[in-house]
């Protein structure tokens, strides 16, 4: 733990205090894998932020608290006032909160956000809660690319976070049936309580052999693992016509064949991150209790607890989302109560 | 060149003279790379169809005289009518049509097709003409799976017969523009007559780099080489939101960067021949003159020819389309009018 000088907000810009903010795998993957990270960022340009090797506070899924207002910025939101934000800041060039050496993200006390991208939290929300929105945005927005129709299967393969916001997104949105598929028993249980109708375990054969998925379209898989040769996987296993969306982000080289795809007239969508309007409904789902997140908070750390949470959620069977508060004084008795 | 019994109708099947019959790629490598071409398609079961070493009279893109009937089947055509089929004969196990060792393809003199596929030639067009319905057909197709929403800009990478087949689908339905890559001058020339807008070189640099495409899903780039590494570099290429549809079969491992993909919210949509009724559309296109079929044809043979235009066809320079004619004394000095 360092000592930083507070972020000053400019015009345009809020001083907040960062109530809650989730630990997530590019966060874990950024602060193993610095420099490679930094290198497949730089020449990726998109779905990774840091481009730095300098001195960087993480945390991109934070909610906030209003301090105080920059020069000329109007006090639509009164001091006290808690928000979330989509993790950019607007400067002339766009800042990403959580992967800058430029501001703090929110594993800090103190941060700035752009004004004009705040979101009120709705009503007695817990921050911890609406802290969620970030991560819970991927799978709407994955589940939006999807273009659902009705009528169709849909199968979640890997139940981390990314996996498991696809199924709340899918459930709040009246999708069915929703299965999901991890090796992991636990991750399987949170997949349950997120609402999948069905979970399968791969180790005791393909989701594919297990269950009868429709053809022609009908079936929707959504690749949540990220890991070289899952595609290929699926490109094997999907049945005829089947829409594949990648969710999960594959940093590595990886390897298929078309021909088996070309057989099934496979289609495949890869997509990433969310708009403001989506990161703002799934603020509103999870305020009304259509997407209920209180499984996925597996454990709660203080900024003091924030190493050794790193070091555990390598460990499936221990955690889903474990939230930062910066302000609070949490024991690693209770803090890690997954 | 080899005598072989003629085939004899079943009942639902007529007995058919093959009047022309185009040169597949498919065939070209049947031919040349038999004991692989087997082996993937047994391992693939789909895309291709030749799953046996037995002796095989190739040729699936046949136009056909009405000869006669099999017992209990209504001569709805009358002898000497000239008809196409879907390359399918429907016996208890659907047979390919050229790619099988029970019933011959359209490089013998005589072929048996069932009665309910047959579609008659409308007018005057000439068989050579109607033949091209099966390759073009795969084009039509092609474009339907891309759904086009009207205002995109087109790419098609590669202008061999199934680049053309696009190049011509594309232009029916009124889409434009439509570019057209490939390394080859002739090719590039048979896209313009295609009615290509645009044609580009590869060799002179990226078609990405040469010409600005549109973002946000309104660029829908055609991949018709099939070779490994063309997806990937397509990916590379890509504008954000860009739609592939992959109609080149590659039929080795692949590699491509699926981050790539991820950061552009890119779409691959794999697609596979054709239905009955794009079939019969096709033929229809052609004979009303909106899909001009003439430049392809850029040979013609009789059986004695067959090897020698295997062998020339290897030159993208030299031809595109080369039609076996059975019954037809084509002199190889006419006949290569390529």
């Amino acid at each position: 733990m360092d000592e930083l000088p507070d972020p000053v907000p400019r015009r345009g810009e809020v001083l907040v205090k960062s109530l809650a903010c989730g630990i997530c795998g590019s966060d874990l993957h950024a602060a193993r894998h610095t420099e490679q990270f930094v290198a497949t960022s730089r020449e990726a340009g998109g779905a990774f932020k840091l481009t730095t090797l300098a001195p960087v506070v993480l945390g991109h899924e934070f909610c906030a608290e209003v301090v105080d207002y920059g020069p000329d910025t109007p006090r639509d939101l009164a001091s006290g006032t808690r928000v979330c934000s989509v993790p950019v800041l607007l400067r002339e060039q766009p800042v990403g909160l959580g992967y800058s050496d430029e501001v703090p993200g929110g594993f800090a006390e103190y941060m700035v956000l752009s004004a004009s991208l705040m979101v009120p939290v709705p009503g007695d929300l817990p921050a911890a809660h609406a802290a969620l929105t970030e991560p819970m945005a991927v799978g709407r927005h994955a589940v939006a690319k999807a273009a659902l129709r009705g009528g169709e299967s849909h199968l979640v393969i890997g139940c981390g976070p990314v996996g498991l916001a696809v199924i709340a997104a899918l459930r709040a949105q009246g999708a069915g049936p929703v299965v999901a598929a991890d090796f992991s028993p636990r991750r399987r249980r949170l997949a349950e309580q997120m609402g999948a109708h069905e979970v399968l375990d791969p180790s005791r054969g393909s989701p594919f052999t297990d269950r009868r998925f429709p053809r022609d379209g009908r079936t929707v898989i959504f690749e949540c693992v990220g890991v070289p040769g899952m595609i290929d996987q699926i490109f094997l296993g999907a049945p005829q016509g089947a829409r594949v969306v990648v969710v999960g982000v594959c940093l590595e080289m990886d390897q298929s064949r078309p021909l088996i795809a070309i057989n099934k007239e496979l289609s495949v969508q890869y997509v990433l991150g969310y708009s403001f309007e989506e990161f703002t409904d799934t603020l509103r789902l999870i305020a009304d209790g259509r997407i209920d997140v209180a499984p996925l908070i597996t454990g709660t750390v203080g900024l003091d607890g924030v190493a050794g949470a790193f070091d555990d959620l390598a460990d499936p069977e221990r955690h889903a989302k474990v939230l930062v508060q910066p302000w609070d004084d949490v024991s690693p008795g209770e803090g890690r109560a997954g």
